[in-house]
């Protein structure tokens, strides 16, 4: 796998690139005018005057690697930067149940200090038999309720046959789940749609396989991509999945991309969601997505990882001051 | 959770469940009348002539499980039954690359004693950059040929938005894929599909999971569900995955539904994939599913784990000595 | 790692690698005078004519490796030899509780078929509060009921301090259980003791690290070595381990040295023995070790996993004919 | 399983034991009279003046948890306390390679705010070629420049003959590794043994199994116990081992036992360590242990993973900054 970094667009290039028998994909990424050409041998024949530089890769990802671009990539959601110096974090329930539930978290963890608000519109459930969430009344509301607190959205999508109501709700940032980390056709459709994308990592996918499905939206030319290690299944049953900082760390270490934890969802329990959130502010997240339910016993889903909004405040506390002691802010 | 089996339809008992606060859904399913309510409490309430009996269960499935349908289910695609005293063989190259590739392996594993024909029209690839199937193109060729020798077909649908072309071209059998197994919207479509489904296990699922991913098909009224055992993610790298023969028989002994076997995509190379076929089969499998390529060398996907015709011959024979020895036939 | 197989031994040769800065050891094995001498640079450099040739590896093992011997090993527990055509099964109790206890079982066992006895005297347990073997008193129990029914002995060793007693009481086959997989200091030890061993696989240990633990047996002149696939730690709870027939087989086309196969300890349910057991006999397995009790559920130590000895006869029907199938017997 | 707190010790509740039918173990911990009886029917029935309190646990340990003993448990090693306000650092080598390696690593640690000095003399290596350790010539070392740079020293013991040689040196800590973390007649001898332990978790415990090994430990009298977390077996290669952050985490809420973790072994790559140990402090970790050597690319075993002295005196400063974040000291 090559990849040609293009002075400009050149009609020259792409004929020959056409006339030779490697694979190709012309595409626009973070400025740039670029071209993937592969295997390895036909893309070496090719010479042209617009490629400023060829870079060839032996990983099975290249946009998503930092040998091409070693300056981090920051993306924006409206107004929020994540990447930078700040600590994004999002927060809000598991899933949208009302109107007035979500903007009584929207207010008390803006209130607290973060930034975005999530909470699940669409949701993908083990059991047919559990709530699957209230679709499109759940994107209105968070649509309604980030617009009245101003906290930019970030919700999850599950099938390409939705994104017109994600269009329609102008939903600022779309997640990718654990479970269709690997639902290529999704991928490839969200990398079109364009808006900024928070992929989970899969919880049996290695970091290679996770920068992977991070190519496949970087691929189709969408470039605001943020990763985020959500815990991944192994033996141990003490947690719900295992967080794996190490791979977040690995993956920072492989990627230009930044980096989320989500700290809820691996805890299982309120009581481990600060000590998780804490250890992945300290091991370089640029981003937390963090589950808060203004009466978390009453969820009707994922009620035991649940923070209170009191709960969130003392964590935002803490994540401030351990941000300042990295010499980042929060 | 609790499974009313109806001696017939009774809308005095619809009402009843209407009026009450409990959750339900009303389904056919094995020629038996169903209706599924929840919680407990409020089935309990519930009574009406019409019932003939009311299971309930602590397990997070029902329809899927033994505890109401005590006798094997058999799943019919075309002349071909799986889940009773035959053990039956789908074969078949990894992608369908040509119709003369697909007609030259679907004569030789027909010849060999294969019952179904396989093979990939949509293939889930990690790299996007990966050859990605022939797309409908596949299809017309898999149609083709199987009307031409004779094997119905089992072939992946990765997006319910294909599902028209699935209709068109009257395919057979349904495989949902591993990395598929918890995309719950295309669970539900396929589910209302209602063609014979092949659903394999994902990598990290457990038993459990796998079984409540067959009772999203079912609880669509599709009760033609084949689990298909394909290896599970651990850290053993020795082979590609682990191919877990025991959770295939704690499955099976949970469960009505036959059980299949991919001794292909665990073994990762050729020379495990007979010892992993054998084991399978001697565990109690129903079926089995197998990667058969003309010239494998030269294939553009797996071409380290499809056998050659000649090696599946000798595998289909130690196949029918095993079963035999097992007072059963292949 | 270079190892050098010998026309004889040479007073020569040794002079030459002594002088040189590698590392080696002398050794006899299989009949062979060996020397085993890094790194390459080294060994390259060292000529004489006693070498009959060279075998250099890139693997971490090569004693137990089939790079250096072709031909499979057979390992004699006095007149019975694993690895061969016949399939061995050895079985017994999971602990020895009482002389009656053993000697009724033996009896059965014989009866069926088994060719050794099984029972531990020492038994490692996760809790200094359960029952932790007889220990001696086990040792003793065991000769006798060995001698009397005419079954060699396979009992564990956890302690190297206890090698004079499993010398006193003439244990023909020393196991070593799955938490001292890796006890460095036992398996050294147990190598020099230099009776035959069954070398259980730890749970969390690859294929590759399996046999490097051979290998600390096999350098110490020990070549009577027998690897035990019981069962690796994966996600899967629905079995108590998740008995892994690939890496067994894996591991059979890497080294010479014969494999059995444990299906009682990863079922944990007397249902799943059975099919473990064939599926392991399938797979190739060249022997068997399987729980069984009078009374499974009296046992002192894993009551849901021992099959009674009718079920045994049973087991042993359905191996004795899959073995056949197989071109085998049992 | 029942822990009878006792006022005194009483010759009458002994005899009430003894005569009953009930299993039981007197021990003194942490300056208590204690006696553990089961099974409960049996604990329940017996009664005395001298119980101070009956303890009565459905986990399978109960001397290593909190339910009895809710403050919590500061261990010594000399001066050192491990479980209080400050966050107790040990580093050194990996393995002992000589006297002078192991003073410039000693001074430099100390010099950065080490508090303890670590060093392997006794070497588990994964094959049977790898440098084993220098054995008693390490521990000579060890002692010696602990004397000289005044850090207590902990270091691993593998085999329990050889304690002798740990009394000789008078080792202030010995560490029990993750390959013997079952090895349960160490465990026993350890306890006997008195000094205070660093015990590891095995690479596939799950945090109960980690607290019973603890428990034999304890049950022998020896509450000086440290847990070590050190990374668990998974499917992911990025990191040589899973950090299981929220294992710790799990288990300091199951426990009065301090919490080490060991960021250097999953890391397996230098550029890793500094994040993980991070991340560990943030989660709570009460103790670290980190490899460091004055040259690590020349190190004879896991070069990969050991920082040189500068890197570690930049990881002790952003430690520092990060406890006091956290309210504490390091």
């Amino acid at each position: 796998m090559m990849l040609f970094i293009l002075r400009n667009d050149s009609s020259t290039l792409r004929e020959k690139i056409k006339e030779s028998s490697a694979s190709y994909k012309f595409l626009d990424l973070y400025g740039k005018k670029l071209a993937l050409v592969w295997p390895d041998e036909e893309a070496e024949k090719i010479n042209d005057d617009s490629i400023e530089m060829k870079v060839k890769t032996k990983k099975p990802y290249i946009l998503a690697s930092n040998e091409w671009k070693k300056e981090p990539t920051k993306v924006s959601v409206k107004d929020v930067e994540i990447g930078g110096e700040k600590i994004v974090v999002a927060a809000g329930p598991c899933a949208v149940e009302s109107e007035e539930q979500v903007e009584t978290v929207a207010k008390a963890v803006r209130r607290a200090g973060a930034s975005l608000l999530r909470g699940g519109a669409f949701k993908p459930r083990t059991s047919p038999y559990s709530f699957q969430g209230l679709g499109e009344g759940g994107l209105k509301i968070l649509r309604k309720v980030s617009d009245e607190v101003g906290l930019p959205i970030v919700t999850e999508i599950m099938d390409a046959r939705d994104l017109p109501l994600f269009k329609q709700y102008d939903i600022d940032m779309l997640q990718i789940g654990a479970r269709n980390a690997q639902n290529f056709t999704l991928l490839k459709e969200v990398g079109k749609f364009g808006k900024p994308v928070l992929l989970k990592r899969g919880m049996a996918n290695t970091v290679e396989e996770w920068l992977q499905s991070a190519e496949y939206l970087l691929s189709e030319g969408n470039g605001n991509v943020v990763l985020c290690e959500r815990g991944i299944r192994t033996f141990e049953k003490a947690t719900r999945f295992t967080l794996d900082i190490g791979g977040m760390v690995a993956a920072k270490m492989m990627t230009h991309l930044p980096m989320c934890a989500d700290p809820s969802h691996p805890a299982g329990k309120r009581e481990l969601v600060h000590s998780l959130a804490l250890a992945s502010v300290a091991a370089g997240a640029d981003m937390l997505i963090i589950e808060v339910h203004p009466n978390p016993e009453k969820a009707l889903s994922d009620s035991e990882q649940q923070l209170t909004p009191e709960s969130f405040e003392v964590l935002m506390n803490r994540i401030k001051a351990l941000a300042n002691a990295l010499g980042r802010s929060a």
